[in-house]
């Protein structure tokens, strides 16, 4: 993969992450004047769709380009039930910046099509007729080309096909960014591709799209390299691998005779809580760093024995996810949904009891359990190593594995609990966090746990040494100099 | 579906089930004089590989065909590890009844492809090739055809594709078939399919393969609706549900208080004894009407729970393997099994507990759970009514969801542990189970049970009258009388 662009418009920097060297363009309210320049020819942006990355970025975009002549406009379905949150947003017909959905998309010269996975999978035929020749179109998230592939079919030929991809909930695009009005440069990264490029615009207008929504910094992909870390993700560590981690870990713990409050808070809160804080501000090896040797040592056990579970299933849902047969099973999951609805995930004891141990948490007084932070970074690092061996930019990596679950997903589980969490994501997304999360739980349990417990020798000692010596340190060490510190929790 | 077909060497009877006729041939001892007949034109069949299936069919015909000219001649491949075993039960390269597995492809004039799926994915050109013109080729199931829809590949026009499979693991088939030489007409039901007939003779070399295995009625059905009804059927009710049903069950036992070898007695052993041998001899209504008053409420309340998560998980699992994607993830997961072989699964609590529970067990106090039965059936049916949604013939949703359960697999179960049924089925059962074992896990403690506990106004009443009014009821009161009472307990 070429990870090199031409600007004009923006300071392009390169980075060296483990040897390879990645352009990147930092981001930063000071260069907001520069957003007309690098939309240069686009007169409207179509926000298409009011879902939480929509609604998140077609506020950022607005209030990025706040007197310019650049106009967002808001495009919804006739009837939607979403045009009212819309209008509370500051979007309204009176002032043309809502209507809608193919007249927006019409009249757009920068179409963000954010609807749903599956929206998109039933309407991009009508979508793609609507786009003028010379709109750029703008994903952010590479499910259309994952179905474009299993139907071999291509986007039209006459427009430019870009993506910009958060890598963070929609709510974390939006509230980073009210950050930002303080903290320069405060934001969720994101990473661009550019698939098609009619115009010759379509990096500039890339760039200044990431810029806008206030992304810390940009690095270069491609739009299937995106999809396949980013559904490989999400089923992963991000959401189905951390479900089912701290279900099995509070589950041990109970059994260990734990009442329900202790047990959440030291596998749910802490994993939320301590560990992603930590990680966030120190990286994962600073995490390891604060443990004591008796610490360290349980630390190292349960990571020897959840890496390979990591490692495994992670293989497992990239092959799916490569093959095409996870984008198949969500667009057969989506016509079953009428019929069969998504049932809730937080009925069960831990979720309960979860309500409870929230609300007289003290947040500074959690415990930094290192079974649990081992068990978390085993299965992580089986993630990232996953994806290094696949040939992922490691700046795709340390996102979609790492920092994407510190400073977007598990602040928002840590504050409002896993339903909140999982049902703020895509519908793609919670089908996959309800398909894998279950494989990890009984993986944990009838392979990790009782390989700790009878004291296996089959525990490699060899893991912890090469995490300890990972490249993934120093990618994140210089990840993390390129934004200021956030605060990463949320209310 | 035709249900319906011509022999001149066997009766054929019409049953009626559900309003729908079908064609079938019961079996027995005294119809093997016939398989001579049955097999005109055929004086070698060779059978292929010695997994459960094969060694057990290997020596079933062998035996039926004791004293006439038609030879069995068993096929390995150089070097294999199965070699020694396939002498043991009395095949020897000096007989000219053991050879290399392409010789006596090529030898044979009826050949049992009864390799694993992954073995068969990746040498049925080579096999194809071996076949002479005019030669049947015989599968057990319809797992190739499938592979080969997938690649938009077909079967050599010049040859007979049959198929005949056992609605039972290899060793039921083999032993139930000893029990026919005191008790005529034992043994495993099996479907039949046709898929080309080249020679004319291809209903008859199937129907004599069926009576020869000892299979008290045949059935007919097509290899595309065999493979579609046996993936789902494994992976839903018979291996991974089953699995994910007691899993979630014993848990709640342990949550409310009792003993590990107690909640083993109700969950585990309940599901593989006393519900199993009841619905083998009195059917699911006979279940039902065993329970008072009390035990009828509690069942109902269990089943309503439970219904919706069999319905909604096969469902699933039946567009996973009507799209390919099933088979295609069988496929990648083989590619990745020299890296990651699959872990036990016998390493958890509750199996540790099974190994203690099964020692001291007295069958006969084993107690009838009605909380555990309704949860059991309520998925059992759910995956009934899927496949009848489908359109499946009654004949094989009856022993695809109630037969191979109650007679075959659970058995087993009961005497050995889930560990040491999983691992005697095929690899592709095998992975499906640990695949979708814990969603049906999931979806019970996440939906079902609350629902119950909170005494949900959403649990439906009106499933019950629906199961006790069910056609599947008249269906196995007709499929029972066509075999002689077993005995299925397992030493």
């Amino acid at each position: 993969m070429q990870l090199d662009f031409e600007t004009t418009t923006f300071d392009k920097e390169y980075i060296v992450l483990n040897d390879t060297r990645e352009g990147i363009v930092r981001g930063g309210r000071d260069l907001f004047d520069r957003l007309p320049q690098a939309f240069e020819g686009v007169e409207q942006i179509g926000v298409i769709g009011w879902g939480p990355q929509a609604s998140a970025q077609a506020q950022n975009l607005r209030d990025s380009l706040a007197g310019s002549s650049v106009k967002v406009v808001v495009g919804l379905r006739e009837g939607s039930s979403s045009r009212e949150a819309a209008r509370k947003a500051g979007f309204s017909e009176e002032q043309g910046t809502l209507g809608e959905l193919f007249a927006v998309i019409a009249a757009s010269d920068l179409v963000l099509l954010l609807i749903s996975d599956a929206a998109q999978a039933a309407l991009y035929q009508s979508i793609f007729q609507a786009l003028r020749p010379g709109t750029t179109l703008g994903l952010s998230h590479g499910f259309l080309l994952g179905h474009l592939e299993q139907k071999g079919e291509r986007f039209p030929e006459t427009v430019d096909v870009i993506a910009v991809c958060p890598k963070g909930m929609g709510a974390s695009v939006r509230a980073l960014y009210l950050q930002g009005s303080d903290t320069n440069g405060a934001g969720i990264n994101a990473s661009f591709a550019v698939e098609q490029d009619v115009t010759g615009r379509a990096t500039e207008r890339a760039l200044g799209w990431s810029v806008g929504l206030g992304a810390p910094y940009t690095f270069q992909t491609t739009l299937r390299s995106e999809y396949l870390s980013d559904l490989t993700g999400e089923r992963s560590i991000l959401l189905g691998g951390v479900h089912g981690i701290v279900e099995s870990l509070y589950r041990r713990l109970r059994a260990q005779g734990l009442d329900e409050t202790s047990a959440y808070r030291r596998s749910v809160d802490c994993v939320t809580g301590p560990i992603s804080r930590t990680v966030s501000a120190d990286g994962l090896i600073g995490l390891y760093r604060k443990l004591d040797a008796a610490q360290k040592e349980e630390f190292a056990q349960a990571y020897a024995a959840a890496y390979p579970v990591g490692l495994e299933l992670t293989h497992e849902i990239y092959d799916e996810v490569s093959s095409g047969n996870e984008i198949r099973s969500v667009i057969l999951a989506g016509q079953r949904l009428d019929r069969f609805p998504m049932s809730k995930i937080d009925q069960a004891e831990m979720w309960q009891a979860g309500e409870v141990a929230r609300r007289d948490r003290d947040d500074d007084a959690l415990p930094l359990d290192p079974f649990t932070a081992g068990t978390f970074c085993g299965v992580m690092m089986g993630q990232i190593d996953t994806l290094v061996e696949k040939g992922h930019p490691y700046s795709e990596i340390a996102n979609e594995s790492v920092i994407e679950a510190t400073d977007s997903l598990n602040p928002y589980m840590h504050a409002r609990g896993i339903a909140y969490m999982v049902d703020n994501c895509s519908t793609t997304a919670r089908l996959g966090a309800r398909k894998w999360a279950p494989r990890f739980d009984y993986l944990l349990t009838q392979a990790a746990y009782p390989a700790i417990d009878q004291k296996s020798t089959d525990l490699d000692s060899g893991l912890i040494k090469a995490f300890e010596n990972h490249p993934i340190h120093e990618v994140l060490r210089i990840c993390a100099e390129m934004r200021p510190s956030v605060n990463i929790s949320v209310q």
